[in-house]
């Protein structure tokens, strides 16, 4: 019978699915700064027999300025191997014939260029930093509350994430603001949404049980997957916070000090398992 | 027996408590501008055998300055009959031995200004408008989950009010915010809190059914005087829209078009029991 604890449940692992801020590197000041061991860390995993996919909530640039500053960091990463929300959102957006008034950030709006934005009958919220401001959250507002059926979207849930100065509000604050002002409940495209993470197993062509997420947030990263049938670990790392690891409702899989440990882990198993091949 | 339905059960009642913004007047630039019949059917009230007291959840300005304010909209109108959620706040502070964290409107700081605001160990949030900012909200959310005991004050809770050039976020979309950001549930000074309702009562020496709320809030003014035992009426000036007409929980003992007309009806039945007196 395969072992289905970690770090055991490694060994028939298919895949790994990476969160990028606090896992790879925190934000901050220009591109941020990469955690220590985590740029050889994705190295050996591409040198590995795993899939390797990175499931992000990160809105604040397009997917190709993103990526652009995860190689400038020193990560070998391409753009068809990330995944973040915008993109799946514009996806919904022309599926539902929807046109958004956006309230994202400077750095996001390109990604939405080919999206119809005239006369909108709804909202698409993402992490806009600086430009949640009492002036756009309310123009925001107003949007919501001359629909007859207002439509909110949020791009991502998360609380706050950790840049190199300090922990910052989230999106998922400012969805809840808008949710209570309106009295609706927003659609979230982005982790924990199963549909999200679904998307990049199906990419990846495997099986929930055969892949693994390892992120530093408890309830997106770690019981999104979980939910969606992965096994989740949690580094201490980025927004991790020691009262995680008593979470009323989420139990990580496993909680390792950083993503280099992790992946350690994880090759060590499956040296074990090629060994006895 | 009495008659306990609107608007017959004036006849009974031996005070009256209004709402201010949305009711007396519409707030914005400048001084804002009073709703039309509103200056006189206080006047009225006044005249009247009823009691009269004022009970707002404003935290733009001291409970001075405010007043000043409404008395240049033409308003007679005192301190001492004006009941805003700061004064009730700074009680419960100093009572509690609680540094505050500020995040309010400039024009309430000289409000706190005999309170001890060093090494905070809670936050008070008011009506901050403007101050609302990305970099503020952070401020007060790290002060928050600094803390081993989180506490916030929320003064009031409201959705959203109108000024004259438009619908505003109010405080309790921003205490709703800051309550998923830090996990937490805010104590609420003003209305609809009970013990606000209840220490405007007591002020007046009066029983909840001997005392009738009039509101443009339906959930706050309305619902919250109703659960404290009163009568409440909403009038269709300020944020008042149809829909609350067919709210889900909360139905209004009247709903009138406007101050002057409910203060008509009032007096009407009133006038009918002197005259059978």
């Amino acid at each position: 019978m395969a072992d289905t604890v970690w770090p055991g449940c490694a060994k028939s692992l298919k895949g790994v699915i990476l969160d990028l801020c606090g896992v790879l590197y925190d934000s901050g000041e220009g591109d941020g700064a990469a955690i220590p061991g985590s740029i050889e860390a994705v190295k050996k995993l591409k040198e590995s027999d795993l899939q390797l996919r990175f499931c992000t909530n990160e809105t604040q640039a397009t997917r190709e300025k993103f990526v652009a500053k995860l190689q400038r960091l020193g990560f070998d990463i391409s753009v068809s191997e990330v995944f973040p929300p915008a993109p799946a959102a514009i996806a919904v957006l022309k599926e539902r014939g929807l046109r958004p008034h956006l309230l994202v950030h400077d750095g996001l709006l390109d990604e939405f260029d080919s999206v119809d934005k005239t006369n909108p009958n709804c909202v698409v919220i993402g992490d806009a930093a600086e430009n949640f401001s009492y002036h756009n959250m309310n123009e925001a507002f107003r949007v919501l509350i001359g629909l007859e059926k207002p439509v909110l979207f949020s791009l991502g849930q998360g609380r706050y994430y950790k840049e190199t100065d300090g922990l910052k509000l989230d999106v998922g604050v400012y969805m809840k603001a808008l949710e209570y002002a309106c009295d609706l409940k927003a659609e979230v495209i982005g982790k924990p949404s199963q549909t999200f993470f679904q998307s990049v197993l199906n990419d990846m062509g495997l099986k929930p049980h055969e892949a693994l997420m390892i992120g530093d947030d408890l309830v997106n990263d770690v019981g999104g997957a979980q939910r969606c049938g992965m096994k989740g670990v949690q580094v201490r790392t980025g927004k991790y916070r020691p009262s995680d690891e008593r979470h009323p409702t989420v139990t990580a899989d496993g909680t390792v000090d950083n993503l280099a440990r992790a992946v350690e882990l994880i090759l060590d198993q499956r040296g074990g398992v090629r060994g006895e091949g």
